[in-house]
């Protein structure tokens, strides 16, 4: 694999994959898929965990695993603005797994699939060399609720729900400071990192608001704002001083010197926080109806361009630069 | 794993996973979820394929492989004498995989898509230490058309489509015997392992003929019936000398000496034929049906019996044996 990134890697399999194809909307390379389903849209999305890759045994415990697997696919609805229904499981395991791990597995999935109001309706298991822990989730949404990767347009304004780089805060501390665990910022971000949030609720009162394009943050907000600026066509123009960098982030700094909380915040990737572009004028009232209804923050990040001006960081210093899309690639390296 | 079997693990799963569920008619457990879907059913199923463990890549093209992933879920859904619709696909890779493989793989999964008229709608890559391929796909049924394992009666008969063995055949003869792959048997064997049938149209034939219960052979005969059976509550007598085998496994005994065709045909898995059961008066005129639109033959292996007489294997000897639920399980050995 080292000859193609995964992005790469993802637009030969499109071209493989694209051709008409009756009842499907939204076809491979958005948050998830869209397909006629009666009078409203099926929604589709699978993601695949793998020990080692994606989560590490001696820093989550199996329930915390469960949980965060279902909740990282419904939040690929979310970015749809869809509603979960149905989940699927599929799990590779080894040979020497503990029957006591599967079960408290599958008690986090449950805690997670009663939390987002979906059923747990079928799966497969197994056996493999390490763990691997495949979701799908189907969801729905109405005809014209559904918020795609591609309707950003120049003069859009750019938003982000929440706070970003806890996550990868959390994985920091787990593995290079895990004395400062127990501490109250330190229990933030390994919460961050082991159940995130997927903003459910939210990303269908974006829609309401008339978002023009979301996505989850699942890979970090640089890599992330490429891919949309990419399915929309656009550039965009963030201004660094925006960007809401999670609190906690300081306090992980003060104890691990090493440590950029801006870095972590653009390119630290599992926030799953939505990033949505919006007309101007909604998003004073977007924001205040996320506050009152979900209690989550609505952040002005900046503008979208035309393509040819290419995405661009505007630093306190007043200047433009190439934001680079660096983030989580399962391939590099 | 050692302490429980697969099945044994997937019964304490779905106890932990039963309770309400809104919108399901049929949870874990089957070859595939029911769910409502307007006036319609929906159709949900998962199948993940490891390298090493359901596949081998000495053994097999990476083209077969997407081929037969595919085909494989889709036979979940013939099962179920459902209609394939859309699939998913979460790829696991290796650093050192070239992306020349993976472009086969996934031109194997769209010529099978191509061929049960569904899209690939969407999917994830991770890396992994080894290859895992897992594939959702979704389909649908009218309200009353579905069939579950769950609905076979005493007195009905019980049949299977096509022959048995094949698929198992042509893994001990590429394991075994390569230097006879190329003999017309030994195509016909490893055309069946690789290049498995689902049957779609056959599913849908057995439905309207009245099918109480259907299954598709995954993990051989004697497994699955054994499941089928718990899931009605019933038992049933095979009769031994009726069972199907496929022809060409006698050529491969004949070269191999240890090989016993009606062991392979029993317990060795992966034939994905329909294993159903039908009211007495409609077996000859749905044989006939099957011969007529697919050419595919329909065989009455026996009877189902109340749950109390257990399930049975009529030797030719006239004398009624246990049948022991021998097959592929994930976590034996």
């Amino acid at each position: 694999m080292s000859r193609l990134s995964e992005d790469e890697l993802i637009q030969a399999i499109r071209k493989l994959l694209s051709g008409q194809a009756p009842g499907v909307v939204v076809g491979p390379g958005d948050d998830a898929a869209l397909v006629e389903m009666g009078d409203r849209l099926g929604v589709l999305s699978t993601d695949m965990l793998v020990e080692g890759v994606d989560f590490e045994l001696g820093l989550t415990s199996p329930h915390d695993l469960g949980y965060k697997a279902l909740a990282v696919n419904v939040s690929d609805l979310a970015a749809m603005a869809a509603s979960p229904r149905f989940a699927l499981v599929a799990l590779g395991l080894p040979k020497d797994v503990e029957p006591s791990w599967v079960v408290e597995l599958y008690g986090g999935l449950r805690e997670a699939a009663d939390e987002y109001a979906l059923s747990i309706v079928g799966g497969d298991l197994s056996s493999a060399s390490q763990i691997v822990l495949s979701v799908t989730v189907t969801g729905e949404v109405s005809n014209r609720g559904a918020v795609t990767r591609a309707g950003a347009g120049p003069g859009d304004r750019l938003c982000v729900t929440g706070a970003l780089g806890a996550a990868a805060g959390g994985l920091t501390l787990a593995r290079e400071r895990p004395r400062d665990a127990s501490t109250a910022w330190g229990r933030d971000l390994l919460l961050a990192l082991n159940r995130p949030v997927a903003r459910v609720g939210e990303g269908q009162t974006l829609a309401q608001f008339g978002a023009t394009a979301m996505i989850d943050l699942s890979d970090g907000l640089s890599l992330d704002l490429a891919r949309m600026c990419r399915e929309s066509g656009v550039g965009a123009r963030v201004v660094s001083a925006s960007i809401p960098i999670h609190p906690a982030l300081a306090e992980l700094a003060r104890a691990l010197p090493g440590v950029e909380p801006l870095r972590l915040a653009m390119e630290g990737g599992e926030d799953f926080e939505l990033l949505a572009t919006l007309p101007e004028e909604s998003v004073a009232p977007a924001a205040a109806t996320l506050g009152e209804r979900f209690g989550t923050r609505l952040t002005d990040l900046g503008e979208i361009l035309q393509a040819g001006e290419g995405i661009l960081l505007a630093g306190s210093d007043g200047r433009d630069r190439p934001l680079e899309p660096r983030g989580w690639d399962h391939f590099a390296g």
